[in-house]
């Protein structure tokens, strides 16, 4: 399936937390965060997903050269929220409020996943000429639902925003030739409790205990969910796309943790210089990860005459997915 | 473009309100309640979206004459959700886990319209052929976002759920051929905090106020904004389906209350005859509330030879999302 990109942008919001400054509060020695997650540092935003998905929606606005009335419908696709009602979308484009120009506004969800689901559903827009420019937003805002006490998950995330406007073959104006070889996406739901938010949904709306409004996860569950399911997952995929893994110019992948990044490596045979690794600048940004780290390495490199990517990630759910593109600069 | 419909099945939760049971909480005589409302009576489910979204699916599949193994895509599409993470897609999932049969799962949220947008998605994939046989539930679960002392939303939310399974056109065992011949959806962010929960997303994690996590509505807003937009939207929605009001032979419109029922019909020039109206038995079921109509007249009506039906909501956004379809049955 072939489409364009026309624009991209992303957006680290300013308050840092440094993984230095968790040590002291989690007894360790200096330097000990930094080494078990692997992250540096983290940013945090504290004004809701809206205005940090503005933020990035506005870089990729400027880089496609367009302006908000140029957009034919907006998904929101990250894995929290800005309110349980109305979608987060609406929220957006809210922001977007004095432009006079309502359009069709949604979200969607898979968790860590929901950027690779919008993509899937963008492409099948456009392949059908519903839409002609789709913008895509991911953003994660706030650390309200990270418990102080939990390292795992505490040391482990930050937020971030990531903005791509995508549009049809015939769309003049685009940057980026984008050929989709292969795309899937799996949900096994045994692991669906190892990454969850127990309270604050009709499962339990009033909790007598607050920290089930916390994040909990199961980092060894979820590396054993992806040792068992990743190597057939993959298989499918290269199959799908007819692509060998030596193909594949850059792996865009989830920054999902260091363990994960070094586990999904070795089962995948991935060589360093392949993967995209941003992992100790940004943290896990849940699903604005992906977008964010595709948007940085279409701007690092400079040769885009024709590269093969891999977006891979996995999300709470359990859910696998990737996409492998095709990506030719015009 | 043209799609088929497999199956379908609705669900009721057993716990009823009836609205005479409000009266007295709400210092009004015996039948005011229903008499401002044009509810008789709506039902609970205490246990949470994934199962109540279960009951529906085994009914589209006993429908169908499926198993949840020949699906091949499970799209969630409600207003509420089970958990903020993972995705109640997944929970669907566990709920039919003795299946071993992993599929994508994901969420679609556009509020009270979900539905139409999970329909819009399940479409574009079809028609790319990306997955044959895509389910699209949605289920609303639980009183308990609702404020006790806010007669408007509180006499007129209930919970239902609805399922429906689709495929393409070469699908044999399907019971249905839908063509759609006119799809909109639009949101008009200028009334996007008319009917919201402010607290509960990164947005107000943990508020002051219980009552922040209430939903809240402006009722005589949102009718407001229903005389605003919605005769140029449906001026559209015709104008792209070359369609007459008077070739709609059934109108299938979100129950979303008597008010606003009267005041669309008013608006669209809807014979009585025309509009399907089960307010009075379900309540507003959010966006389980379309497809638990549609089920509804798909079996109550027998003469399927050739019928024109007119999917029509609002939802909290605020959006307005239509689809017209002609619908024979095989």
């Amino acid at each position: 399936m072939k489409l364009t990109l026309i624009g991209s942008g992303r957006y680290l919001p300013e308050r840092i937390v440094y993984s230095h400054e968790l040590d002291e509060k989690f007894g360790f020695d200096h330097g000990e965060t930094e080494k078990r997650t692997g992250v540096h540092k983290r940013h945090f935003f504290d004004q809701g997903t809206s205005r940090l998905a503005k933020q990035a929606i506005l870089q990729a606005l400027a880089d496609a050269d367009l302006t908000y009335q140029d957009i034919d419908a907006l998904i929101c696709a990250s894995g929290t929220f800005e309110q349980p009602i109305p979608c987060t979308a609406s929220l957006i484009a809210e922001k977007f409020l004095t432009e006079n120009h309502p359009i069709p506004c949604f979200d969607v969800n898979a968790t860590c996943l929901s950027f690779l689901t919008a993509c899937d559903i963008a492409q099948a827009f456009l392949a059908t000429h519903k839409y002609k420019k789709i913008l895509v937003v991911s953003a994660e805002a706030g650390d309200d639902a990270l418990n102080p006490e939990a390292f795992e998950s505490y040391a482990l995330i930050g937020n971030a925003s990531a903005a791509f406007i995508f549009s049809t073959e015939q769309e003049t104006t685009a940057k980026f030739d984008l050929d989709i070889l292969s795309s899937k996406f799996i949900t096994y739901p045994e692991y669906a409790h190892d990454a969850e938010i127990k309270a604050g949904g009709n499962g339990l709306y009033h909790p007598e205990q607050a920290s089930d409004r916390y994040f909990h996860m199961n980092g060894f569950n979820l590396l054993k969910s992806v040792k068992h399911k990743l190597p057939a997952f993959l298989a499918d995929l290269y199959a799908l796309g007819n692509v060998a893994v030596t193909d594949i110019d850059f792996v865009v992948p989830h920054q999902a943790s260091g363990a994960g990044l070094m586990l999904a490596s070795r089962l995948a045979q991935f060589k360093a210089e392949q993967v995209v690794n941003i992992l100790s600048e940004t943290g896990n940004t849940i699903a604005a990860s992906i977008p964010y780290t595709l948007d940085y390495l279409l701007k690092r490199e400079k040769n885009w005459d024709q590269k093969i990517v891999m977006l891979l990630g996995t999300g709470a759910g359990l859910s696998i997915g990737g996409q492998i593109l095709r990506v030719r600069k015009r």
